[in-house]
């Protein structure tokens, strides 16, 4: 059994690692070729310097804009957008934590195709002015900045944005002739297509198969976990066996999970319909929100799939969630890629396969495994940690430009220290990234906050003295 | 109608500072004398060091305690309180901050008579043990705390802590005769009584006469507002119309306010049945959550109300809540007052009497109003920029042990330079407490974080670190 | 004894303090005055928009400048100045902080009447242009900044700017006709004129009636400070015994102290020949360097004097300026004055007088004297611990508005808290003065630094940095 | 000649590099076999835990105490040494930074017998107690620390510690069989050794031959500094030239030097009399003292010599000596080495070869060199540049142990990304190394202060705070 499914797994392996690079690498030029594939065509428009070109969803061109003179502003400005024959899909102001202004956030309908003048004319009457839009690559030299979420509830806006849905299977996928397999594939699928930002996710019961694939899983892997997890993941398991019904006759329940996770470091998860790009699904950590599979693998072969499923999700992910410092670590990848050009995201994404997917650290002396990929595959689990793969220091700037073939085990990990000194990494690392600003998350209001202006740094300041205040008094509180 | 409004003020002024004071201000020894004439009695129990009452509600004594040998902690100190036959109410495991260990929380039932001994045998195991309780005045020499909500939902366990419920109003009140006021009176009481956190707050339909009430005091607050109030009230007023319904015809729903407030600074507003003492409502600002009530004061008297009403609260203390450095100040006071000494709490109250309820702010040269009980009372409003008060300069030291009239127009403000220098000088003031624990609040997991150990000093400086880079790449980015 | 011994003090008292007042607030006014009764006559020259006036020093015009083409540069700045007549005093180039470009510092000749042309024709060229000048007044619209050091030599630069020169006592003075006193006074008078920084302190031998003089005010002081003197004071004296020789029969030489003090806390002494402006001796204390005079009082009254003295200088100032806190709040203090307008010099030198001349603290609950001006009057030091005179809290933005009597003993003082909370407060104040920068101070060169350009807060930052990194190494330390 | 001087160039560069790997590198092995050929022997001591053993400098073990009751306790600890007849070469009192308490630093004559038994007495009479010795190794269990100067003047105690002296040349020097040369090589060592911190270094005047030297060095490199040197050596290079008489006609003088470095950067050069060990020479750059060479290279051989001299210094180590960052990093290694264990400072003075003396670094994407002993070898910059050697990234817990050949060029260099990420990396670096505190500099005393207490970490935020309110104000100060 121990043989076969070693064997099993050497196939498995690279499956599973190209449907998981698919899954954090996907390109934009796959998603350009699946989008042609689909029925909602974009409509090509051009204006000005703007390119504003209509994806299936209408909603992802946002500008931001603050306007000098406070009185009549917004109605000003809705007159530019009128006379252009310019639909607004939403229209939202706020107070600017830029200048004592207000702040204006507009989503625009992108078929009129006077949109270009529209924004031209808005930009030179503001005195803050901001577009960020999926389809920024005919609209850099103008400043377009990539669509990302502003705020938690944008990340609804890509739930359709997806490679595959649902029963869509490939031909060599082990379920593939399974009507019922498929059929609740699709359920699934539907749960998280449907599925809005502060509603609970919705409980599945899983057939009696699915539990026994689990349960199989399950006790293989946690046979290895005391001498080959990372202290972290063995500190969350029996926390997770407590709290979300880690069991071997049990199949935990996001909602559960996802609770335990708020209370543990804020993490959220997400139900995930099928493959997001890797711009969305980092995309979510910036908001601490991990987006997850639902489904289990085919019950045929319990120690296969060439996707990740709940088994990789639960069993790689999830504890390692629950520790703050991994935590702050994944947001900061999710930060550092909002905004970002292509070439950065493909590297952050990169990153993220090495360390969040594949990452080995170093714990008293000793390598042990934290990356999913290698924590819900026992076979891998083993090799990783034996002579025969290369291991090299974790270096962003390294790390993130590494090919990796996607048919075996990796033959190269990388190894941090700490989760600390990674996150520190990543935040260097980020400041190296073009763009035009810098960012913060705000936990307090779920939102990001790019920072470009000196009241936005002096506020920064400020939180940071007060923090040093605080610390002054701890050391005094030591016991 | 200006003059008799001015008169009926002048009574109304007492009254209404009289209520206020009390809500901010019940001392525990009224709190114990309500207790006293309500049915469920605590039953006072002695054993060792500890004497734990119950009050009304059992689970306010919560124990937190770490075991240093791993395996098998929990169950020993289970099956200590088992010998002592003591049941728990509660218990939760966690990791710890604190350590490699995990921690645990337990809420005990006090009425077992050898509460006490367990206790001292549990702490002889522990290497962390620390008691918070409603019980701390007999346990101080014992380092028992003062109890105080350690996450959100705790926020629900004082929530019947209230001295008045309902149509239970006092007889000089305006509606004391009127059935179907008090009758409207109850069922606003039992929405909040009811509420959990987590859960939407009812919306209510105001009555003709109340929407009437509303929109007499609306119209002449609202042409003062231009000249006296603060511009952070004035920032976010026209917001509020937009976004929350604010309207001389609608009296706003707290749900809307408190969706638009969490998406400014992460404030939410929270139902209340009746009066907190003071140590509860400021505990609640720790969190960013305001306890509000949601009735509106008798028709017969529009200008006048002897408790605070939805008036007081929408449109008093609601648009500060908007502003972040008002919001980061009214936390810091809640912070502070968390398990605090009796003393400690009062001086806090007093604070936030002279800030949150009547403070006055230097803008641009010239003195405005952010208390919400000055920008409820057109009356006051006037008076408090007038030249016949005296202005001192807010001092939490000082400012903490002012005395006050109760029947009349403040004779003394306070001023402050800016919400971010009062709330440097809470911080400052807060680390003078006699608490063994520095205070924290982790917007993630939306539970308070008390510092008092040497790792999590390290987690502290680390996040620092993390903002200081931060900061970094924004001083390259601005524009 | 002891009465009459007050009695003379209540006269002396007051003469001290006017001596002080005039040390530490003589105006610009007085100054101008004062130089009208002088030889050297300032010429004044006009030209473009710059009015520069000689002084009797022709090195208090400092311009630094930086062009944006490296090469030739500077030969094209000194074309400049040869075209338009004027003569350079001085040319010193060095690497910027502002840029990769160098930085230029000129002092100039007032005397040509072109020199303002000459220097908008520099401005013009320059990529950083900044102009410092005792003539500011005249100049302030074009952007000139009240003259300072810039580094510690140029301390030599107002060593000849000071009011009264030797033996020029006033016909009151007790050693007014006592001719062998005035040539002495003369003598420390040349010490003083002729020092330069960088030599050590000529040592003086005192005479044997300048000894008894010392000892008589030694003590009857030194009863006094274990009941009087704040603890800072107390603790620093017995190393000054020590290590300086402070004993009643012998006066402790300068170098000595200022080699004691440069091991505590880098503070050196300098001695001063006669009175300096506020402006000018303030500006010492931001390098950590106190002006200090050498001679003694008359012995004919042994606890009198209208001017500070050695005594005043030993017995008050020098034991604080051995505490690390105190050197700090001093330095800012210091920091704060540099380029300051009048007004601000002004409040400055007021702060001072009520914190360095006259401050009260409170330690364990009890006031004691920090100020050298109580420290070395054995009446006033009685009396402001009594209950007669007000004692405010201080708070530079008020203290340095306080006006007070010279003819008595002072009706009110400021206490702080600590020097820690006194020197927050004082960089809060500083952040208020409108100037064209912020100062910071680098003790490894000795010079100031003026914080206007981006890359030197960069530079600021990455320093906070490394230290929060040394912090977060320390907490791990604790023994 | 070219050829002739690469051919040399060739076996020189294995002698240079040897000689500076001596420099930096002499194991205390050696040292001990150095001092075991020469006349004044060590004398073996034992008592109780301690084993006292004699350098030839008796000044070299150092301890630091403080007592808990103030009265009497220094006379306490005097009367321990009477007893057991020690006696002390030095004693000393100050305030303590870590608590009310004095300090008081003794230096003892290890002579006696009974050292170890009045050591144990002392230290059980302490509230703290650290010893610092030479004589560590056989202490290390008892808590002895490597002995390390606490202020500037105790560079002076090792001035006398070195391997070779003056005239004494190996057989294959160039000058070994020149009278003349070895009589002028003994002139210098006698000026180096007989230096005191604080006097000014004298000026030598050097031969026609020896300027001829110079001259024929100073053109060959300087040819190639724009196109091999980092930007700091270029921008540095004609300030040396206007400041320090940098020509090919003269060799400039070392305090000039140490005048222009001060008011750069604060460094200072300090005369060597011959070798240092590794410990002795890093613990310099702690203080930002730089211990140099004066005499110059045999006329015979000009692009050759088997150990520093002043043209390397000179040309290669002080132009980045006058760079502020690489200033930091130097300060860095050398703060790292204070008190480390031998193994450590054998780290650190391996990545001093791999930075100061060879290091590469990334500038605009081209490598530059900045290590001395590469920008004093023009054979071996032009190689370094070249495509023949392995570049890598400098990580100091790796650089620290790589090997290297020292009779050829390196074939191994490590690439900087700038001096203040090398800074940084090595006070993470320097967090690791096993020692009983934390280290940081006080420019204004010029004292090292060891972190082991929380008076002193209380000191350190207290002073980030001050530093991040004076970021504040300069946020505002930009232009």
């Amino acid at each position: 059994m121990e043989s076969s499914g070693s064997k099993k797994r050497a196939g498995g392996a690279s499956e599973e690692q190209d449907m998981l690079i698919k899954k954090t690498k996907m390109t934009d030029k796959e998603l350009d070729e699946m989008k042609r594939s689909h029925p909602n065509q974009p409509i090509l428009k051009e204006g000005g310097n703007y390119i504003i070109e209509g994806l299936d969803s209408d909603k992802l061109v946002t500008i931001t804009f603050s306007m000098s003179h406070e009185s009549g502003s917004l109605a000003e400005a809705l007159d530019i957008f009128k006379r252009h024959k310019v639909n607004l899909e939403h229209i939202e102001s706020r107070s600017s934590h830029r200048s004592d202004e207000y702040e204006f956030i507009i989503e625009i309908n992108t078929e009129a195709p006077t949109v270009g003048k529209a924004l031209e004319e808005l930009k030179d009457k503001s005195s803050y002015f901001q577009i960020i839009s999926r389809n920024y690559k005919n609209n850099a030299a103008a400043g377009v900045v990539p669509w990302y979420p502003q705020k938690i509830a944008d990340l609804d806006k890509f739930a359709d944005q997806i490679l595959s849905y649902g029963s869509e299977l490939d031909a060599d996928h082990p379920g593939f002739t399974d009507a019922e397999y498929r059929r609740r594939r699709k359920e699934f699928a539907d749960i998280a297509y449907n599925y809005k930002h502060g509603t609970p996710i919705p409980r599945v019961e899983y057939s009696k198969e699915d539990v026994e694939t689990w349960g199989k899983v399950y006790r293989r892997l946690t046979e290895l976990y005391p001498t080959h997890a990372c202290k972290e993941h063995n500190r969350a398991f029996p926390l997770l066996i407590e709290h979300c019904g880690y069991r071997e006759d049990n199949v935990p329940q996001l909602q559960d999970i996802s609770d335990f996770l708020k209370s543990c470091t804020g993490f959220t998860l997400r139900p995930v319909a099928g493959l997001l790009s890797s711009r969305d699904f980092l995309a979510g950590l910036a908001f601490r929100v991990f987006h997850s599979t639902q489904y289990i693998r085919h019950p045929s072969r319990p120690f296969y799939t060439p996707e990740p499923d709940v088994c990789h999700e639960v069993l790689g992910h999830v504890p390692l969630l629950a520790d703050p410092s991994f935590a702050r670590f994944s947001q900061e990848i999710g930060l550092a890629s909002l905004g970002a050009p292509d070439e950065y995201v493909e590297k952050l994404a990169t990153c993220y396969w090495f360390t969040v997917e594949f990452g080995l650290c170093r714990q008293e002396g000793e390598l042990k495994a934290y990356g999913a990929g290698l924590l819900s595959s026992f076979g891998e689990l083993e090799y990783c940690l034996s002579d025969k793969p290369e291991v090299r220091e974790f270096m962003p700037e390294k790390t993130g430009v590494q090919k990796y073939p996607i048919t075996e085990y990796q033959p190269v990990y990388y190894v941090a220290d700490s989760f600390d000194d990674a996150k520190d990494k990543m935040i260097n690392f980020a400041a190296t990234i073009p763009r035009p600003f810098s960012v913060r998350y705000d936990p307090y209001t779920q939102q990001v906050i790019t920072l470009d202006t000196r009241p936005q740094v002096e506020e920064l300041i400020r939180d940071i003295n007060s923090e040093m205040k605080v610390l002054l008094d701890a050391i005094n509180k030591f016991r």
